[in-house]
This record gives structure tokens, C-alpha cells and sequence, in this order.
């Protein structure tokens, strides 16, 4: 099966962005996470995405902050599919990382997702990968069967008080 | 190959919508495109998505503007990949449907593109399939290539004149 | 009397939600709440909402955050009025749910209240079944005399000091 | 069957809320449309609303633009639910009417809508007024058949060109 | 010497409206302080607006928080200048009340001050009076140059340290 | 009569500022209207307004685009009240131009009004000079009934129609 | 003298853009212009970046719409002071490009002007390049009386009329 | 060498402000740290910046929140490179002092860095100081391969555990 890499512009972002890394661990979708600064350590970043597909990779998860150019560096140095997660830093609540992840010109797209939303990263690659993985399209739907019993039973438990 | 489905909310969506399905053509990927609303037509909205993966389907692309549930609605419904267009309509700038597109709850994530940015999904969408199909994968790299040399000849014309 | 349904998109909801219910029942107004989502239990939220008018329902309270469909996709399965609460959550204060509950296309209204706004959400609820329940009318205008009279008392009391 | 008033601040915002009567008219609904501004006539907006329930108004939608009062003034002064519709004026894109008309305080709710969206403050009046009047409702569901017809004819037509 | 009101729409407003109060006292600018709500006591409100100037009143001062409306339903209500403070609440931080309070419609302004900004209110407020009080324009006068002096001290300990 | 400074930051203010000038001639109050900019001509700037008061003026009108210091550079060199029109320029739709104006920082308050609310400007200058000019007084309340009557007269049009 | 380096991310960007050049040349300063893309030709524009201060240049002008990642990108592969234009696009009125831009990273800044504020970018150029070029204080110093002398004849000719 | 001048509005400011400081003092460019505030001592600033370049100062810093005129008025008394420093006040987060920084008007740019960007401020000025040093640009050049090496452990750390 193909890899899912994670990579993150500052080792500040960890706390969030290993939820991706536990979800993907759920699927038992094999990954790995680095941290790499399209601002910091460009050539790495770069070097990383020109060579992630000969390398095993089928996703590239992205996860920065502020003017949050990290998923789009790595998008325009590979033909693999990136999905981006803004980061909420100290000022403007995510804004400014969720209009720089998602506005990409034509040509180069950033898959992106909510802000802070490293979860949903890691399903949207796991949907990725289902297309050629049968076995994870069958966790996928009995993870979506799964998450309508909880919300069933959240229910029930609520009307039980 | 697994065939992309194009929905959009409304026929008014269409003049930006069909790039998508132009950008899939120029691939040789093979789509179909239709119009659902998740608030007029929901039972056949619903209905599409649960049965897509059974009919051929590999992504989906969904595009609304204003409140746009549509990608949301549809990815409730559909363990395959749903990217969401959010469309600019007459007021909020896209700024709405961006929102209401990207800031998916935990478990059902939107692959978000640029507002209005129709192309895109459809890059994407071929990302997602070229993960097994290294036809398009080829495709893709050829397409970077032609635009790094594009930006290049122009370039080159701009220091000409 | 009609029955009011408050539906949250998530147990999380339920400190601010709840305020909705303590209001009906000051004022009499039956009630049931429940949690369900449009995007981890659709089935359960269209089958709810198609059904509510033949099971007494008179009007639908949804609240829920981020992409905030659930009102709208109740809307779009039911005659009756849905009332929709945007709640804040993690990042953009409440705009992105706003937004996303507001901006709904024609033909499929959202009455919606003000980000956080489960009380306000009740007494539209009684505003909307005291048109044929002269009680209740006459119970939103004695309110309306007591938040006139507390306002002066605490006019009172501050001149008082 | 109660009357529904449309009030709107100022006689620029005819085009667009002329959509509220239309489609009232559609459903059969009596009626009045009046101009009234909370700043510069707000003694006739006061008397209005205090005596709208007695002069056989169920519902009033209320448009403004800007720092948007008018509906929120007359709901201080009724207890009619009050529809509120923020219009887009010349700058800020309708952001500034929208927050004005939705973000009211405890107690006196504003049913706001759609930026612009006369129509939808119609069709929440029918259904509000349908709580008590069975033919709306009925209405109200053919409605709901037509436009997922009319949405199905449309993708039935894209499919055959 | 004319008086100035300082409005506020709730108590909860009190521990920032009361630096305006404060600094009035600080230039010996007799004030009232009132607790009146534009949608609660909407009554009240108009009733003191419109006898205010009769009243003794000079300018009034009106701090409100998420649709705020109470300094413009005070401004249709006399001639007298209504200086408005948009409350920052719960959501939004601050620009909900900010743009309902300043962008008013034409013939009937608001003199807006920042967000939270009961200090400045009261400023404004004298520099009004002060046209027609030369104490008070000789006071607005040496505070200007107690500021200029404060800033330079600051400056020279920073550099001492 | 003290007179009104109409300071704006570039000739291309002036369709919009001349509307602050009109209203003014209609009440019969004096005016000069200038051209100044913060940042280009600033001594000028700080020269009219440091000698405002001693020139015979009550009330400076000042109108600027973008980071719009024009009032708050001139509110920092008079004790007189300055009103800051927020002008909408090429971009941001005037938001950037009113929270230049507006969040003023303690003890310097800048009066502020609507985007390009010049009308609004000059009938704050008005209120302001009218308290110690009973004649402006009585001239506002009359605008007042006219603006109250104009209001009424396009609700009978509307209704006779 | 050093050249400045214009780089715009497209053809698209050049009718605002040129003014850059334009007022470069009115200074003197030698420029190149190029188009370069952060996300199409990113080996490029590494490249360039890289040897720009080898190749003689001084600083870099980077223009770039939407997710405006140029500048940043750009400002990662050199020690040159890097300008960056926010352009507006076709939504959301420039803000996206102004927040991916100026909101970089610690350790690697931009220094962002205003969106589309290409002549004031190459204001800020010749600044730099005159901090050891005196004739260029001197020509800054001129344009400077200019501006104002400008500024003073605009409004004798307003007063003149 | 030339030095730094860096300017704040309010000690308020010094605990992020002094960061650029700190920056400076590492790569040993000279550097003053003022207090001194647009609208409460303009005379001082503007004293300030007219003499700043013949006292020997290369680049200003400026730092200021809400409707942060500093760094603009500074320019507008300058031929020196200005710096901006928008900072985060109580509301709106910094988007206030964002835009009246950035969003200047043609003739006088301010090179606006992040919000609460005070060692990208230092940064940007050694590098436009390093124009004419090279000992600097060495020591920038250095710098970056340390980031670059930092961020290259960080991964080492993170895949080690």
C-alpha cells in the first residue's frame, strides 16, 4: 500500500497534526511524518515532493500556519494529490492560513480541509487511497456505519436522563 | 478507468462548472455531469451518492455557492472522495460558500478547492484516480512540464518586445 | 399544542443548546431534543425531518457549528419552519457557521438567529405557534412587559448606588 | 387568514423585496407592503408593530440595508415574529446589514434570512402561517415536488444536449 | 453647563462604560447614566431621546453590543449629536456592533467611536461642549499636552533603564 | 457662526465629499473645504488643524481611503472634534478606511460615520454646532419632521399604485 | 547601482505591475521584469531567487495573486530584501493575496505594500537602494516636496473655482 | 554603520516589540528604542523621523495597534524605509492595525511585515541595512542555513522517538 506523508512546518504544530497521524494508524495506513518549512528549508521541502512518488508515497498531508505556503510548495513539485490543513495561530483565527492554503491558481491544487482539521486530512487521504485499496473502502464504510450508531446512542442516552 | 461525477447546485453554475468537465476530457478521463441540490432535489442528491461507488464512480465534484451543503451532503452519503467548488454568488465575494464548503465536521472531510476553482477540481479529481492509473500520472507530469515552460515562453516574450 | 424539536448536530452543543429548552418549557411548550448530524447520521436527520409535521412537530430548532448544514438539510426534507442557531466553535468565531446557516438558496429558508442564539431560537419557536395559540400570545406579551420593567428596575437600582 | 406586512426602509429596496409579495401572492397570501424606516420615521414604525397583531398581520418581514434597525425596532414592538431580509448596499457587500439584523440580543429574535432574499422571507412566512392554515401546507408541499422537479428536468436537459 | 446621558443597553456593560463616566467626571462634566434597551424598553428609550435635549442634555452617549442598535434608535428619537460605543461580546469580537452602530443611513448619524471605547466617548463628548465652553476647550487643551508629556516620560525611562 | 473644515485626502474624494458640503450650505453653516493629505503635504495638515480653532472653526469634516490617518493626524493636533469619513476605495470594499478611522486610541477619538457618509458628516457637524446655535436646533428638528413626512409620502405612492 | 527585480506570478498581473517598472525608471534604477510562478515553474524561481544577489540585484519586487505564495517563496531562497504585491483577484477583493503574503513566518519577512500597491513598492526599493546611493536620497527627498507642492495646488485650484 | 530606529506607540507594546531589539542586538546592528505615539505626541514623531536619517538612523521600525497611523506618519516625514508593526490589540485581532498599516496610499509605502511580526521587522531591516554591509548579508546567509539546519533536527528529533 502506498504511503501517506505528513509533514508540518513547525514541531509547534505536532499536538494537532498527529490526530492525522493516529486516524491514519486507525486505517492502518502506513505513514510518516516530518517537519519541513517551505520558508526555513525550502530545498528539503522541494527535494521531499520531487521525489515522494518514486518514494512510495500516494498523499502528501501538509500542515502550517499564517501566510501557510507549505502545501502548495510541496503541490508544485509533485504530481501526487496534497492535502492541506491551515493551522489557527496567534492572530486572525486560521483566516489567513485557510485563504492561503485553498486559493491556489489553476493548475495546482491544494485538496483542503478545515482549519485545524487533521482528522479529516487523514480520511480524505485514507478516501484516496480506498480507490485502489478495497479493504479500505470497507473500513471507510463501516467507519461512516459506526459514526451514525454513536450519534444514534449519543441520542438515545440524551432522551434516557 | 472509474468514471468522475461533476454535480452542481444549480444550472447557473454551469458557465464555471464545465471547465472541470473540459480539464477531465483533456485527460481522457471519463465523467458525467449533472445537477442536484442538497436542498431541492436532497432524496436524489442522497440517492446519487450512496450508489456512486456501485456505478463506476471514483470522485466526486460538487459545486454551490451561498449556504453550500451540496459537497457536504454528498459526502455524508459516499465513502469516495467529494472536492468541493465553492462558487462566488452575488453577495459575501465566495466568502460563504468557501466556509460552508471547507469546515467540515470531524469524519465527512470536503477536498476543498480555490472559489470558483473548477479547474482545479478536476486536477485534483485526476490526482486522486492517477494514484492507479499511471497513465495519468504520466499525463500529469507531462502537464507540469508544459506549464513551468509556458510561464517561461512568456517570460521570454515579455523581455523580447 | 405542537411540539417543538431541538435538534444539536453534536453532544458538545448541548450546554448552549439546552437554553432553548428551558425556554419552551417556561413557557409551556412541549418539546423532545436530540442529537442528530447531516453528516455522521443523514438518514436519521431526513427521516426525522420528513416525518416531523405527521408526528406533531410544529416547528424545528437545529443548532450546529462550522459548516453548519443541519438546519438546511432538515429544511429541505420538511414544510414545517426551521429555525436555525449557528454555534461558535475552535476557530472564526462563529462566522463560518453563521454563514453557513444564513446564505440558504431560494426557495428553502433558514429562519436564523444570532451566533450562540438558543433562547432567542425558543421564543421565535413560541412566536411562530402563538399565530393559533392566543395563550402564548399573551405569555410573549407578558414577557415582553417583565424584560421592559427588569430593564427599568436595573436603571433603578444603578442610580440607586 | 392573517395578513403578512413588507416593510422596507426605503423605496430603493422595491426591486428586490417586490419578490416577497410575488411570491406571497403565488400562495395566495393577503398582504400589505409598506415603507417605514426605524431612523426616520420611527414613530410610524413604533405604531405599526405595537398594532400589527390587532390590525390582522400574523407575520412581518422587515428589509433594510446598512446598519440594518428596521427589524429588529419592530419586533422591540410586537409579538409577531418578525422576518428580517439585510439588503446589500453600496459597500461591505451586505456584511453590515446582515450582522445588524441577526445578531439581536436575548429575548427579541430576529428570523433573518438570506442576503437579499425576499423570496425566502415569503416562503417562511407561508410556512409559519401554514402552522394553522392546512392549505398552505399542502401548498407548501407541492412547492417542494416542483422544484425537485423542475431540478430534475434541468439535469435531464443538461444530459441530453 | 449641558449634561451628557450615557446610555448603556445592559448592566453587563457597566465595567466599560463607567470609564466614560469617569473621565467626564475628570473634567467636571455633569452626566446621567442609564440603563435603557433599544429592543427590551424600547419605549423608555425613545421617551428619554426624545426629551432629552429639554432635559438639559447636550450629547448623548449610547454603548451597545452585538446588533447594536440603541444609539441609532436614540439618534432618530432627538437633534442632539449620539456619540455610539459598539460592545465587544461573546462572537465576532466586536464588528457586529461596530458596523451596526456606525454605517447609519443618510440624515441620521451616529458618531462612532472604537470598539470598548467609553474613554474616547467621553472625549468626544467634551470636545462637543466645549465649542460653547472655553473651560472646557483650555481643559481639552492641557490634557493634550499632559498626553504629549506622559508619552515623552515613558520615552525617557524606557532609555534610562 | 463658527465654521466647518471639510479636509479631504485627494481630489478624487470630492464627488462623494461635496455631498458634506451641500448639506452644510442647506443649513446655512459656514464652510471651507481643502485638500490635505496625512501623508503627503503632513505639516499642512498639522498647521490647518493646530490653528483650526483659533481660525474661526468649530468642527473639522475630514475624508480619506485605505489607511486613512487624514482625521485621526488631525484630531491629534486640535482639541475641536473631528469627524472621519471612511471612503471606499479600489479595494476591501472600505473596511480598510473605516477601522483606520474608527479604533482610535485612548484620548484621541475621531467622530466616525458611515463608508462615504459625507451627508451624514455635515448633519453631525450641525448637531454639534447646534447646541449653541438655537436656530441650527430648530432647523434639525424641522429636517427631522420633513425626513418623517418624505418617508410617509412614499408609503402613500407605494400604496395608491 | 543594484538592479531591482520585478517578478509577477502572470502575464495577467503586468497592467498594474508595470507601474513598478515605470516608476523605477523615473528614479533611475535599473530593473528587470520577469514572470516567474511560486507554484508552475517553482524551479525557477528558486533559481532566480537563489543567484539574484550574484547577479547583481539589490531587491526583488514579487507580485502575485490569491494564495500569493511568490514572495514568500522568493524571500526563501535569498538574502535580498524581498517586496511583496498583494494583487487583487477575481474574489475575495485582495484579501487573500494580502494575508498570504505579508503574514510570513518568523525568520523570513516580506515586506508587503498595499494590494495592487505596485508604485509604492518600487518607492519602498529606491528607499533601500538610496540607504547607500545619495543621489537617490536626494531624488526621494525632491519626489517628497513634490508630493506636497502637488497636493497644495490641488487645493488652491479647488478654492479658486 | 547605520542605525535602527525602533519606534512603538505605547509601552504597552514592549514585551512583543522588544523582540526586534533583541534580533538587531544579535546580528550587532546599532539600534534606539522610542516611545512615541501618532496622536499623542505627533510633534515628537514627527520630529523624529524628519532628522532621523541625518542622525545617522538607516531604517525605522514602527510598532502600533488598532488604527495604527504610526509607521505612516513616520513615512510621511522620511525618506528612510519605514517598517511596520502591526500589533494585536483587545479586538478584531490585529486586523485594524493590519490594514491602516498596509494599505497606504500612492507616494508613501510602509513595508508591513506580519502582525506581532517584531523580529521579522529586525530581520527586513538588517537586510536592507546588509546592502551596503556585506558582513551582514554574510551573517543573513548564515542565519538561513541555521534555520534550515534547525528544522532538518527537529524532523531528526521527531522520527527518532
Amino acid at each position: 500500500m502506498k504511503k501517506v506523508a505528513i509533514i508540518m512546518g513547525s514541531d509547534s504544530d505536532l499536538p494537532v497534526v498527529k490526530k492525522a497521524a493516529e486516524e491514519l494508524a486507525g486505517f492502518g495506513v502506513p505513514y510518516e511524518m516530518h517537519i519541513m518549512s517551505a520558508h526555513r528549508s525550502p530545498e528539503a521541502a522541494h527535494a521531499f515532493a520531487a521525489s515522494a512518488k518514486d518514494n512510495g508515497f500516494g498523499v502528501i498531508i501538509a500542515a502550517a500556519g499564517m501566510a501557510a505556503h507549505l502545501a502548495g510548495v510541496l503541490a508544485a513539485s509533485t504530481t501526487l494529490p496534497v492535502i492541506g490543513i491551515p493551522m489557527k495561530s496567534a492572530a486572525l483565527d486560521g483566516l489567513d492560513a485557510l485563504l492561503a492554503t485553498v486559493m491556489m491558481p489553476s493548475g495546482i491544487p491544494v485538496a483542503t480541509v478545515a482549519i485545524d482539521g487533521a482528522k479529516n486530512a487523514a480520511v480524505l487521504a485514507v478516501q484516496m487511497l480506498a480507490l485502489s485499496e478495497p479493504t479500505l473502502a470497507d473500513k471507510l464504510a463501516e467507519r461512516k456505519r459506526e459514526m451514525a450508531a454513536a450519534v444514534a446512542e449519543k441520542d438515545r442516552l440524551l432522551n434516557q436522563e
